[in-house]
């Protein structure tokens, strides 16, 4: 049995849920998860905002623990690694994505938290094909938010080969926005961060901005005409995309990670003159993780978190809610206080 | 003197109109025009559709001829050199732009026919660096609707690095479209063609398409899910581009070197779970146009035209206003009905 933290309805608070995983698949492992990230997607899951969601619902997909055990084809991970756990659980592993090594773009592909368990739980499974070993060196506390957060802006450096002379600029630093600085500052770019939030301003200097510009102000966009090789965008609000399209450099890429509530109005006159273009992309492949992981490692990038017992996972969840996290909230699953579960402690190393 | 054919009024007929160009500049050719392309943007010239003309407006760039006479400067080019000149008629030559080969994209690049006179006349003055020679053997009747609309298309082939292997489609078989797929189909794709028009569908695939498809039928794009890998796009008609945005294939990218008359509207979301990208360009640099020439010849690609003489170059605006043309219209600048000028004959090789 899996002893999990369960939404019984629509935006419920989570509630102590056991539930009978079955025979573990041949392909699959199954963690014993130590620290859990909270991603917006977790309370929209929750939420049932997109109309996927079944009942009761666990979420959680920042997972960070260690094999508890492996299916019986399983050869690459074995009981003990210590192993990470992001959005996607499975792939169908037989189509064009997966065998060019784009199993992030799968058609198939299995999210961790639609259609089967997640990681608020002392165990998850997922197919041992989405499931990544860590450094040693990793801060297990901090690593999962990697795992979905971090893929998602790292992500994007590869797939349009970021260059270090680059100039970057990513727009709303907060769980997504805050990592994006810091890979990019390691990366070696010229860094803005765009931000409504004047209290954010120190933080994103501190975490690998150069610059920052007021995110609403049109005379700042229009200052900086034709400055940036790419902007990121973590956010979901609407805001001028021809105002910003204005920054980008000749060849430049507006680029979405976060989903804006309203559709883009684009006019094509916009992007046509400067051969410009708008593009979005979802988390990473597991080798792209693993590249990002051991990038990570070596910069000792880590996101800022505020971490919280599992016994406190609703506050958690209302922390994130409230959008006032700095910057990512991760749940401690093997916290003492945590009387409903049987967890055992994580191998350390 | 220079002998031209120039509106007096927005959107007003033709007339002959005689102008000073003054001094040729250093870095300047005088081009003897032998044959000029009409292109839709020659008809928005002439009507004001930008708000950016300025009368008498000599239209006409997709220009045809040989080397008059050059500048001081200008050694690359001698006279009675067989040439081209289209969209861009001089370059800053100091921006990054220039700098690296991408003169197209110069922020301060000079249009032939915006501030300046065109090709519409016997003859027509531009920087030497936006001169391309052409090759040996090309029909001269027809070269001229390369010089914007050829490389408008070819230039997301460069671009892009379009493989042989790729699935690419064309939206609207017109001037722009019938050479997408004369290309195409040179470059070892496999070739879709769009079009709302039954009667151009014998045509597409004469031209180079292996499959049409109708533009306009929302069950045959449904059809054809995850199918492309470029799609690019002629028309200045609002399609339902989030449909098209699902006929491209994971990674997919919807180019448009048309441009809709209204503003796209694009969700997020359609893009970012494929990573898909939505871009757009204008014509290409000299380098680019003089590797289509090449590569035009090398594969005995030619426009479709409807040619003209000089004296009726108001019908030849006509039929291309009509929609009807199949597919560039062309006006013989050399006809000998053309009383009015004073033109000598192309020396032919």
């Amino acid at each position: 049995m899996i002893n999990a933290y369960a939404a019984m309805t629509p935006a419920g608070s989570l509630v102590p849920f056991t539930y009978d995983p079955g025979p573990l698949g041949s392909d699959e492992v199954e963690i014993q998860v130590a620290y859990c990230g909270i991603c917006q997607s977790d309370v929209s899951m929750i939420d049932n905002e997109w109309g996927r969601s079944s009942y009761p619902l666990v979420a959680g997909h920042e997972v960070v623990g260690s094999v508890a055990r492996v299916g019986a084809a399983v050869s690459t991970l074995h009981a003990g690694d210590q192993v990470g756990l992001g959005w996607h659980a499975g792939y169908c592993m037989q189509c064009t994505q997966c065998a060019t090594g784009e199993h992030n773009l799968c058609l198939a592909v299995q999210p961790t938290i639609i259609g089967r368990h997640g990681g608020f739980a002392d165990r998850v499974r997922a197919a041992a094909a989405s499931v990544v070993p860590l450094p040693a060196d990793i801060d297990l506390t901090r690593a999962g938010p990697l795992f979905c957060g971090g893929i998602t802006v790292f992500n994007p450096l590869l797939q349009y080969a970021v260059q270090p002379t680059d100039r970057v600029g990513v727009i709303g630093i907060g769980g997504l926005g805050h990592m994006a600085l810091k890979f990019l500052k390691a990366w070696g770019c010229d860094v803005t961060a765009f931000t409504s939030s004047a209290s954010k301003v120190d933080d994103a200097l501190a975490m690998g901005a150069s610059h920052t510009i007021d995110s609403t102000d049109p005379a700042a966009l229009a200052r900086h005409a034709n400055t940036f090789d790419l902007i990121l965008s973590t956010v979901d609000a609407s805001l001028d995309w021809g105002a910003y399209l204005g920054t980008l450099k000749p060849k430049g890429r507006l680029h979405f990670v976060g989903i804006p509530t309203q559709a883009l109005e684009l006019n094509v006159i916009a992007l046509l003159r400067s051969q410009k273009a708008v593009s979005a992309s979802p988390v990473g492949s597991p080798q792209a993780i693993a590249t990002m992981l051991a990038f990570a490692s070596r910069h000792a990038i880590q996101p800022e978190i505020e971490l919280f017992p599992v016994a406190r996972i609703n506050d958690a969840i209302e922390r994130l809610r409230s959008g006032q996290a700095r910057y990512r909230v991760v749940v401690d699953m093997t916290a003492s206080n945590n009387a409903g579960f049987s967890s055992t402690s994580l191998r350390q190393g």
